[in-house]
Parts: structure tokens; C-alpha cells; sequence
């Protein structure tokens, strides 16, 4: 067989970092079940007139056909590209057995043939949480959602996330009570002021959407509105709009930034943003992106929203609203740059040393002694010298070495520090800390509950 | 959009079912790191040039292209069908960073297009251990590697199951030793007894492996071997065939049925089956085949063995040995039949109810209390009348109800037995049976560790 190269796009963890990358999704699994979000698993596949709705997306989506399939045989599955076009058919599939406000967490890959880059992956794990509704989902459920991925982010060993959030009816009122004909067109063009400047996005609102010089002035003065709490509000009023839908926007903006800011706690920032839209044309109140400090660069690791029509049979309509966070997004970085280790390859905490080839028993009774009580440990692969078998256990970051004497008794040396000491293995147990593989993050974090 | 069908061979859980799968998982995992086996995942997809080997799978690949891809683009990439692959390609392209004997687990579907039928399926997720060495890997490494999976399985609330081990050594040095000149089509021919009546089988060694009537009878004796210990070894002795490898194969699965007996307790069947082989070329020692009462249907829900070269560089070899559990193979069945049941389709031990929506933030305060001593809950949706929010609970087999009196003060009512009793949100505590979904087995099983 040939050399191997990477698949560029498919990044994949060795076994310490794939540690940290499974202590993660623990963490967040933890989390979402604390708030009574139920796990699922969609099937990876998708019919593609499912997939395929015209976007951008659509020409990245991976078809998938059978080796055998006849040469002209038209290929009707493809990989799904995210967790909500899945999550909504799961829905609709399976409505009749789900009890509805339906809380719902979901861990899984999703795959895009785009140009891999930093965080761009082709393969890459996601994982959402979603409240769907039948018929309607109160707004209080936005609060909720979002105030599920705060405590799930806050609780992450990474650097400081924020969460960036607007709401559609107040940017629709506001541009309807200006005057504005063609919102959509509107929203598509304030988009831009990322990658454009100011004034050229004005021209831009003139030119193409036929506002007046003075509304797209306005347009600029909300979407330039950034604050950590709900005094937005205030300055909105301040630019001497008024509209019902404006008020409703306002009205459920502040609420979510008021409830997440307490839960956010110092791990965690809650930001109202006007200038976020997210272009998604499916959300229909609360939007959000999500950021981390220092890595501006990936743009968003996360985002999400209302969606009044998430999925629709025809005769019954599922509101949802949900946020996902990008799990390889944020952590194939964090990890590449050093930020985020796992502290050993393996999980085992002992190794069981072997005086002979012949007494493989009782070092194997040792171990099984010691896993009853739920402590992770190997058997050295061969009874090489003493020093050589230290030598594997400090190769694999194993704390301990466990020796078993003549005699029958046993001495357990901490190999960071040297100390030996007399042991049993029915009774002996290492420090907490030293039992699984933890994360090592740089990241400064007083107390990360 | 229109109505939704399944689409066959893509079995999909619903909540309470998959909380099986996932306890099922954690269960496999947690056994997995006791005895020091890291996790992986490997990216889906390969190179088809990997993936195609001219075997039998090899027409049930699924081959992706982008969408967008043009109409002759040839197509380079194939989803895995198993974690074998995927693994000897992992372990060449990352061996410079991997500690050898390497122990991994891994649990990821992997997709087959062939026909659906109960217990096999177009996705499906299995959990595979192997461990693989570097140039050499001593054979203890086998006995080890299949007391893992015993113990891993004797753990599950599943029916009996019986590993049937044999030795590809056995079976070619007895048959080197009676004189056959094609070993491996022998092979191919005793494979059949499952299907064949003997004298079937005789007539076909005779006519198409070219035995004499003599060979093939003592191929059928060999085959027909299958006792709980090691009390095969005189049984094939008394066969009067001598060969050094037989020898080699005797001891080989003497050590490897011992070995597991000593694990397997009664939750699992040790047996040599002289009879198993397995098909697949790569075998070269130990093989085994995993079956479950009642379930014999299935086929096998598990299998592996001895591969001396797991994969190889050109210049450096890594022999292998493992063995892989059918996670979707065993337990949609099971789930289908009853065996196996979540029991509840949320992780939420506690609702805690609303008096009025002005009201919401004192139950979310409550809820917040709990949560922060590990406690699963959710909000009840709306301030319903006290039944309806009591049978909202009892749908979806929450079990207690807790109610904010109008002075501050808290009572919680477990709504299966109907007591309901003054508490504190920072100190009430469930019995830990109620604190998650547990899985309900109608298989009896005294204890479980």
C-alpha cells in the first residue's frame, strides 16, 4: 500500500485530542439534559429534492449512490448539510409519537463539499438544541433556547464566547415604519456592512432599494447599535420609528438579553447586535450569532433563530427555535493552536508492571481488581525491565505504575514524582484528577462549574 | 411538503429508544477505557481505490460527488462499510503519533447498500476494540482483546449471548496435517455446514476440494467439535492428526476459551466451534463469532479475530486483533420486540409547575436551584389548570410535579404515587433510580454490574 496523505477537509483527532473533543460534547450533553432537552440521532441521509431548496448550500451537498447502481440510475440521497433540515423531517416523520413543546439536543456530523479553510471543514460535528411546537411555540421559549447554549458555552474550557442577538420583527418594523417598500431587499444589503464600507452601503440601500438618503441614514443608525443589556431599547425609540411589529421586535429582543445575561455569568457575553439579519430567509424573530474571543477570524462558531414555519405537512405547521454550536468549528483550532489538550492518549490511570511472562496472571488479577472499582488500568505488554516499562507508561502520560512482589503484596509508584509506596489492590485508589483524562486548556478560568 | 415515509434500511429511534442506545453506548464505552482501550472516530468516507478490494461488499459501496460535480467527474470517495478500514488506514497515516500495542475503541455507523432486513441495515452502528502492534504483536494481546468484549457484553441488559471461538491456525494445520493440498477452499466448504446437510458437504469436499472420502470425514468430525473449555483439544488429538501449526491453534484457543471463561460469568456463552471460520481472507488466528439466544436469526451480532498484517506501508507491518459488536444489529430488534425500552423520552426528573405566566421567573428560579445540584427539570409551557400540567408530566413519564406555593415556600408531588411534600429547591433530592431515563429489560438478570 502506498503512502498516506490527509483528506484535506476530513480533519481527524489523535486519540488525546479526540479526549477533549468527547469531554466537550459530554460537557454540553450534561447541559442540555439538565433543562430536559432529549437526545436524538437523525440517519445521515436526506432525499434530495429534502435538501436541494435553492440556496447557496445546495451545490455543496454530497450525493450518494450505490458502487453498483446502473451508469444513468438517478441518485435520490444525499448527506445532510446541517442538523435542521434532518431535524424538522424528523419531526414531521415521527410527529405522532413526540410530545409537543419538543425539547430536542443533537451531536452529529454534517458534510459540505466546500473549499476547506480554518474551521471549514467537509466533514464537521454540530450540535443543536431545538424547541419545536405544534400549531404555535410561545416566545418565551426564545428565552429559554438561548439561555440552554449561554450555560452550555459557559461551562466550556474555551475562550470567551459572545452571543450576538437581534430579532427580525424589529428590523422589518422599523424599516416598514421608515417607509421601505422591500424589506428582504433591504436586510440583504445591511448585511454587507461587514465587508463594505458605511457610506457605501448607503449608496448602495439608495441605488438598489430605492430608499431615501434619509432612510438609508437610519437604516445605518440602528444597525451601528451594540450594547450589553436592553438599553437599546431607549436608543431605537430615539430614532423616531414607530411600528406594532417594531414594538414586538423591542419587546422580545430585550427579553432574551435580559434572560440570558443571567445565566451568562463572566464566561459569557450577551450582546443585542442590530446589525445581524443572518440570511437565512426561514427566521421570523429572534436571530443570533455566536463569536469567541481571539478567533474573530472563524466569523460565527455558532448561530441560530425563530423559525414560525420550521417544518409544515401541509395541514399542521412545527415552530421552532434553536441555536447550534459549532463543535469542529471551535475546536479543531483551539486544539491546533495549543489552546486545548487532553492530558493523556489513553484512559487508563495505572499500569500493572510484569515481573515474568509466566506471572501475566497475577498482574492481570490486579487489574481486574482494580477496574471492579471502576479505575481504568493496562497490563505492561511484556515484562521488560523495570525501568523500560516506566518508560511506556510516561510515553502514554500513565500516572501510575503498580508492581507486584514476590511475596504477593504490592508497591504503586507515582511516576511524576517518584514516590512508591505499599498498596492493595482492593483498596487502593488514585486522586479524582488523576483517574480519566482531563483537558488542559490555557484558557484563564476561575471556576468553570 | 408532503408526507413522510421511512426510508427502509435507515432505522430512526425515537427519544425513549434511543436513550437505550445511548446508555448501551456509555455501558460499551465505560468498559472499554477500565481496560485502557482510547477512543477514536475516523472521518466517514475513504478513497474507493481503499474501500474496494474485490470482495462481496464491494458492490454495496455508496460513492458521494458533490452535486455540483460534473456529469463524467469520476468519484473518488466511499462512505465506510465497516471500522476495519477505516482503522488500518488511521493507524498508517497517523503512526508517528501513535504509542504501539495501540488499543482503540470505536463506535460509528458505517453504511452498506444492501437489501434491508431485520438486523441488517443500510446505516448501522457498530462498536469495535482492537488492538494493533507494531511489527509484532504477542498472542496474549488475543486472549485480552476478546475478555474485553466478553466483559463488555456480560454488562449489557441483553440476552445470553455465546462467543464461539476458533483458529485459523487449527483449522489449516489439521487439514495440512490430513493431507489437503487447498486448505483455504476446504475452508470455503466446511463455511456451508450451516446451510448443507453433511453428506452434502462430504460430497462436495471429495468432488471439488478433491479430498478422499477419508479427509473429508475427518473435516466434518473437526467441524462438528463444540464444547464450553478447553476439552476439545483431546477430542481433536483423538482425530489422530499431527501438525506443528495444529498444535500452535490447540494451545491458541485453549488460552483464549479459558480466558474468557474466567471473565464471562452467566451473562455469556464461551464455546470453541470448531465449525466457525469466518469467511474474510485476513484472518490468521484467533477468529470468533458472537450469537444471541432467541436471536439466532440474526446471524451473528458480532465477530473478529487475529490479522497479522492489519495493514501495512510496504515497509512496516501492523498485525492486529479485535472485535467488533453490531450496536443497530442487536438493539432495534430488541427495541422492536419489547425486549429493551427507555424508561421515559425525557431526561427531565422534575416539571416544575406555573401559577400564572407573571410567574414564570420564580419556577425558573426553582428550576435553575435544582439544575444547580444536578438535577434534570423543565418548566411546565404554559400556567394550565394543575391537571392538565400534571398529565403534560405523566406523558411524558416525568415523575414529580413541583408547585410554588403564594408565600415563597415549595411542595413536590411524585405524581405515581400521589404523595406530595413541603421542599426546598437547594436541598430536595430525587431517589437517584428517578434522576435519569433508565433502560427497562424484560430480560432477568439478577445483577447487572
Amino acid at each position: 500500500m502506498s503512502k498516506i496523505s490527509p483528506l484535506s477537509g476530513f480533519p481527524e483527532l489523535l486519540p488525546a485530542q479526540r479526549a477533549v473533543e468527547r469531554e466537550v460534547i459530554a460537557s454540553l450533553s450534561r447541559t442540555f439534559e439538565l433543562h430536559g432537552f432529549a437526545n436524538i440521532e437523525t440517519r445521515v441521509v436526506e432525499p434530495i429534492d429534502r435538501l436541494a431548496k435553492g440556496g447557496e448550500v445546495d451545490k455543496e451537498i454530497y450525493v450518494l449512490q450505490r458502487i453498483a447502481a446502473e451508469p444513468d440510475a438517478k441518485a435520490d440521497l444525499g448527506l445532510h448539510f446541517d442538523l435542521t433540515v434532518p431535524f424538522a423531517r424528523y419531526v414531521l416523520e415521527h410527529a405522532g409519537h413526540l410530545e409537543f413543546p419538543f425539547r430536542r439536543f443533537q451531536v452529529q456530523p454534517a458534510w459540505r463539499g466546500e473549499r476547506p479553510q480554518e474551521g471549514r471543514y467537509r466533514q464537521f460535528t454540530q450540535a443543536d438544541v431545538d424547541i419545536v411546537g405544534r400549531d404555535d411555540l410561545p416566545f418565551h421559549h426564545d428565552v429559554e433556547v438561548m439561555s440552554v447554549m449561554v450555560d452550555a458555552l459557559a461551562r466550556l474550557p474555551i475562550p470567551r464566547v459572545s452571543f450576538q442577538f437581534n430579532n427580525r420583527k424589529l428590523i422589518q418594523g422599523f424599516y416598514r415604519g421608515l417607509g421601505i417598500d422591500d424589506v428582504t431587499d433591504a436586510i440583504r444589503v445591511i448585511d454587507k456592512l461587514d465587508k463594505l464600507p458605511a457610506d457605501e452601503v448607503a449608496r448602495m440601500l439608495v441605488e438598489r432599494v430605492g430608499t431615501t438618503p434619509e432612510q438609508a441614514e437610519r437604516c445605518l443608525e440602528l444597525a451601528t447599535i451594540r450594547v450589553p443589556d436592553s438599553s437599546f431599547v431607549e436608543r431605537v425609540r430615539a430614532l423616531g420609528v414607530t411600528d406594532e411589529l417594531l414594538d414586538q421586535g423591542l419587546e422580545e429582543l430585550a427579553a432574551v438579553v435580559e434572560g440570558c445575561r443571567a445565566v451568562a455569568g463572566d464566561r459569557v457575553a450577551v450582546e443585542a447586535n442590530l446589525r445581524i439579519a443572518r440570511g437565512l430567509d426561514y427566521y421570523t424573530g429572534t436571530v443570533v450569532e455566536i463569536f469567541m474571543d481571539g478567533y474573530e477570524r472563524l466569523k460565527s462558531v455558532g448561530g441560530g433563530g425563530r423559525y414560525d414555519a420550521l417544518a409544515s405537512d401541509g395541514r399542521t405547521t412545527y415552530p421552532g427555535v434553536g441555536v447550534s454550536f459549532g463543535v469542529s468549528r471551535t475546536l479543531v483550532p483551539l486544539i491546533a493552536d495549543g489552546v486545548l489538550a487532553g492530558s493523556r492518549p489513553v484512559p487508563s490511570a495505572v499500569l500493572v508492571a510484569l515481573n515474568t511472562e509466566e506471572d501475566r496472571a497475577s498482574s492481570t488479577g490486579v487489574a481486574a481488581a482494580l477496574r471492579s472499582r471502576d479505575i481504568p488500568c493496562e497490563v505492561a505488554p511484556s515484562p521488560a525491565k523495570f525501568g523500560k516499562q516506566i518508560r511506556f507508561a510516561e510515553r502514554r502520560g500513565i500516572p501510575y505504575v503498580w508492581f507486584v512482589q514476590a511475596d504477593g503484596t504490592s508497591q504503586v509508584k507515582d511516576i511524576r514524582t517518584g514516590d512508591q509506596v505499599e498498596a492493595d489492590p482492593s483498596t487502593w485508589t488514585p486522586p479524582e484528577a488523576d483517574l480519566r483524562p482531563t483537558v488542559i486548556s490555557t484558557v484563564e478560568i476561575e471556576e468553570i462549574q
